[in-house]
């Protein structure tokens, strides 16, 4: 008999089927004993009514997550999950486990404290709430890499062992490369920019290192990036328009792919309006002076305080989650940075918030060869660290710019989670480095 | 005006369009200038009959990789690339290059030395062979996916710092973290099997870290690797399968999306079989006997020259590319590695050989804990370092097994090329971390 996975008994009513997977869990109740089965998909509910169908369970002593076989016949059940439900039932037990699980799966919410359940990842991964989270992770990078395709965008993987730090030398984490010093990369941000001289329009989906000894509920020091680099552009609003399109494609792939996971975590996906409401830098601070009376004029950074101002501000005025900062200070930005042509001191990038906190960092970067020579010499930079990333500039860029999406602090924002690492399958943080 | 790209020319035969890009090249044959543009997506060629036309270009002293815009009507010319080319020119330069190139990019063939073509990769990237590598390199990650998505597995995203090497502890990167000693992972092995708790199905495309000191045409010291492994499997035979599907899956999408880069390579995608010839170890050691009066039987491995051997064979033999040599010594094989049943000193794994040289590993793995507990003291390894990997058994785990594969090396093999540092963008050797 052909294996019938959890999410498709539906179609099968009437059918004898067979199950396979973990024994989630098994309850009595009144003489008749309610199986729970999971696979790779969902969960199933199996009803063995008399004592002869669950013997082999017992004769295995096979508790909680042994590994099943289960046959029986499908009947419709609208209380059951999925609708269905098996009777008549052969079961076999493939492997017993006898042991007691350090946190328990079967209940609808995980019991544990956030370090119990990082310790024993490998075991409450398994919950169906982590799933779900872990499913949005994967339709979320497959909803990306589908929208910037049909961008006509070419997807790269570039190197995550450097010769230079990336940006600042600083926050690097160093490794011993036969015998030289070589560093984690921190970004893809020189590569990507790179390989617009390549293929005009780039992203690349990987992991960066962060070695900032922060431990924070947003922190993480590993991290699964989302880059976004392009050129031929006007200017930031060319960027924020693409940031947006992506967005909107990620937030359709959700709803299309992961209705049921979405349900589980009782998550909305919010609306993506057809233009990013936007406000400049120095207005931001002059609207936050003018409602709140506290003046930040002249502040070279937005605190998070002013951020949950401004998110309130636009979901008055615009009913938008979403709201792009534009022009920040140059002085706070890197030096790759393009200036605002008409005000220097600001700079052709953006914050995109979402509700009242940061999401995505974009802008225009700088793309003739002396711009840069002026830029880093401005910054107290060498040029040396910056010789092939230079040489792309000498040979011909066109104006270009890009963006930034750090997957699990998108989905931590999306789901509400209390801390990014629950967005991580194996977290690694300041102490933690297992499992 | 909107931009039209290259590629897209023929669809606008009498129409003045606008067209932007690098200068790729420019010669003049009595008294008409050739341009030729190069985009993110291919090259057009712009003809000035005039002087005037070209006059931008003199003016700003705009030689070839300057970013240029050419406005122009587009005339149908058969010889021309993409069968149709620019009339009656406006050209504005954005960015003037007055470099001399140290590789000429406008050449049929890039005429440098490995070393050489790898220095300026930023510049020689550009040239249209190398794009058509990375496009080639795109497509086959985009087939991947899809191709196991529909098979119902999940895309996971696994940490790449470990607090313990993976497997052997020999040839893994050292670093720094937070004072503590970790290390890059050389696979994502016990991630992707602990993840088969939790979703049966998974894959995940990610860079894994070899410090191995070989200097070889075969070796990269950073790879991105192309991981599967999923449960509820019969045996190796099953994962065989599964990856006959996968690279049947890659080489349509290959065919489907990039039949201009794969003729301007010259390559040929093989054909995938209905099934690959397999035959054992042991019977293939005794056919070497045979054919060759070499004696290698009782060798616990196969040597080039014996894959060389075996590939001939499969070819004359089953006119096939593919060639699965199953049942390796189980004293070569990690610790993880399902025996097979009937005789333990074999293994139920596999090699797919490609033309003679082997291309994936992959097949079983142990799925029972006190297996895991017997495996490790036979190979003299301490528990600890193991203890969140055998988690996953404690709790129950499935019959399972997997492959992987290095995405710059099935390139190299598919397309012929002399050297697996051709197939990365940004290469990782013994010596070469920049660019």
């Amino acid at each position: 008999m052909k294996r019938t996975r959890t999410t498709a008994m539906k179609e099968h009513i009437g059918e004898r089927v067979r199950v396979q997977g973990w024994l989630h869990s098994l309850r009595q109740l009144g003489g008749i004993n309610f199986l729970v089965i999971r696979d790779g998909w969902g969960t199933a509910q199996a009803v063995a009514e008399t004592p002869q169908e669950i013997a082999p369970l017992e004769q295995a002593n096979a508790g909680v997550e042994s590994i099943i076989t289960v046959e029986g016949r499908i009947e419709a059940m609208p209380q059951a999950p999925g609708g269905a439900e098996l009777h008549d039932l052969h079961i076999e037990v493939l492997s017993p486990i006898q042991e007691v699980l350090p946190v328990t799966l079967s209940k609808r919410n995980l019991k544990a404290s956030i370090p119990t359940l990082l310790d024993h990842a490998v075991l409450t991964n398994r919950h169906p709430q982590r799933r779900a989270i872990f499913k949005l992770s994967s339709a979320m990078l497959y909803g990306f890499r589908q929208t910037l395709l049909q961008q006509g965008f070419t997807e790269i993987q570039t190197p995550k062992i450097t010769a230079s730090a990336t940006e600042s030398g600083a926050n690097v984490f160093k490794l011993d490369y036969f015998g030289r010093p070589a560093y984690l990369a921190q970004s893809p941000q020189f590569y990507k920019q790179i390989m617009v001289g390549v293929f005009e329009r780039v992203f690349e989906v990987g992991p960066v290192f962060r070695a900032e000894p922060h431990d924070s509920t947003r922190h993480l020091n590993e991290y699964v990036s989302l880059d976004v680099e392009f050129g031929f552009i006007e200017d930031h609003f060319t960027v924020l328009e693409m940031l947006r399109v992506v967005l909107a494609g990620i937030l359709t792939t959700l709803k299309e792919q992961c209705a049921a996971e979405l349900e589980l975590l009782r998550a909305e996906v919010p609306a993506i309006p057809e233009q990013f409401p936007h406000i400049h830098f120095s207005d931001a601070q002059e609207l936050i002076y003018k409602l709140h009376k506290v003046d930040v004029r002249g502040e070279p950074d937005l605190s998070p305080q002013d951020e949950q101002w401004l998110g309130a501000w636009a979901k008055e005025e615009f009913g938008s989650d979403f709201l792009a900062v534009t022009g920040y200070p140059m002085r706070k930005r890197p030096f790759y940075t393009h200036a605002d042509p008409q005000h220097p001191e600001f700079s052709n990038s953006f914050d995109l918030l979402f509700r009242g906190t940061e999401l995505v960092t974009g802008g225009q970067r700088l793309h003739r060869y002396e711009d840069y020579l002026t830029a880093l010499q401005k910054a107290g930079l060498p040029l040396e660290p910056f010789e092939h990333y230079l040489e792309a500039f000498r040979y011909g860029m066109p104006p270009h710019g890009g963006f930034a999406i750090g997957s699990e602090r998108l989905l931590m924002q999306l789901l509400g989670l209390q801390n990014v690492k629950l967005a991580a399958t194996f977290p690694r943080d300041l102490t933690r480095l297992v499992p």
